[in-house]
């Protein structure tokens, strides 16, 4: 089971922005539709051993996370941004007037969104998995030994903050694809592809 | 040098598809732009030591060749789908009435157009880089010793024909990234972070 999980400072939580100008109207809701592409995106297939959180930060009703869940999940998640945005949309809408902090709101099958904090979410992962930080100046992913369960946070074009990575310390191991900056959806790309050549791939 | 040719054999010709619908008018020109988000970008950064060309064999007039050339390019490649086609667009347009085979039409400098086939792509490129097929079956990267010069390349969501790897027989060696069948835009994502990670990097 792999886990990615991704902070996005400046992404909208609420359905406000344009579909024909996401980087520009949605605090570039864009990136996350990339990294939902990576994370369960094969040719001709899907990722049902797959968890991605979205965590979003920006105006105007900070936090929102929504989950997709790979295994249960019954909406077509479709390669092009578009599409992928639309269904965060549709998450955002649904999580609208959500007061509670812990209940999430099913979207569809598989798909829900919750008022659950970056916190919340890395606390409840692990529970059931080991956690990675990729960052540029952590270990290399070749020199690690992956367990059953896995779970990467990963930060949006800002990265994370140094709250976020100090509440990191001591419960997530740094781990590193490269020593260059990529973008997050090319890591997640490449943790995927590289995880399945593992001998025992999580 | 890097290069990453890809063949898509249903991509629109002509600017005649809508940027609100890329998957469902366009022959699949959304993987096209993922490809070049793929080749070319690095958080904050832009690999100029990059060329990519775009094959499309759709309809009406095919084929078209876009080349986008990373130490020359002038105008900006955002990450997402929508500008990118944007891009890719002007560039049909530009490239509309061309009758001459070989004569290529600069759309913006670093970008241009033509009528080139496949395999004047492939035997052009062939002058000075060393060629790799990008499929399942091939030798893992991993154990391949790159010269300084590569290029790589890859078929759409349909893959490349038997007369195209007829053709590439003998002049490009299989690699590969894994057994599964990934999108394109992830091999060329993992490709680059992999060749990266080299003593000395192509």
């Amino acid at each position: 089971m792999r886990t990615f999980i991704i902070k996005a400072n400046e992404a909208h939580t609420r359905p406000d922005f344009k579909l024909s100008d996401l980087p520009g109207t949605s605090g570039r809701i864009d990136i996350l539709c990339r990294f939902l592409n990576s994370a369960f995106l094969l040719s001709h297939g899907f990722r049902k051993n797959v968890r991605a959180w979205l965590l979003l930060y920006g105006p105007p009703e900070p936090p929102k996370a929504i989950r997709f869940e790979g295994s249960r999940l019954k909406v077509r998640l479709n390669p092009d941004e578009r599409s992928t945005a639309r269904l965060i949309m549709k998450a955002l809408k649904a999580g609208e007037g959500l007061r509670e902090p812990g209940k999430e709101v099913e979207v569809y099958p598989g798909l829900y969104v919750s008022n659950r904090t970056f916190e919340d979410v890395i606390r409840l992962t692990l529970k059931n998995s080991a956690l990675y930080y990729l960052h540029e100046e952590g270990k290399p992913v070749e020199e690690v030994r992956f367990p059953t369960n896995v779970a990467f946070v990963l930060g949006d074009h800002k990265g994370l903050g140094p709250e976020d990575e100090m509440f990191l310390d001591g419960i997530a191991e740094r781990v590193s694809v490269g020593k260059k900056s990529y973008l997050a959806s090319h890591v997640v790309a490449y943790i995927n592809i590289f995880l399945d050549s593992l001998p025992n791939p999580p």
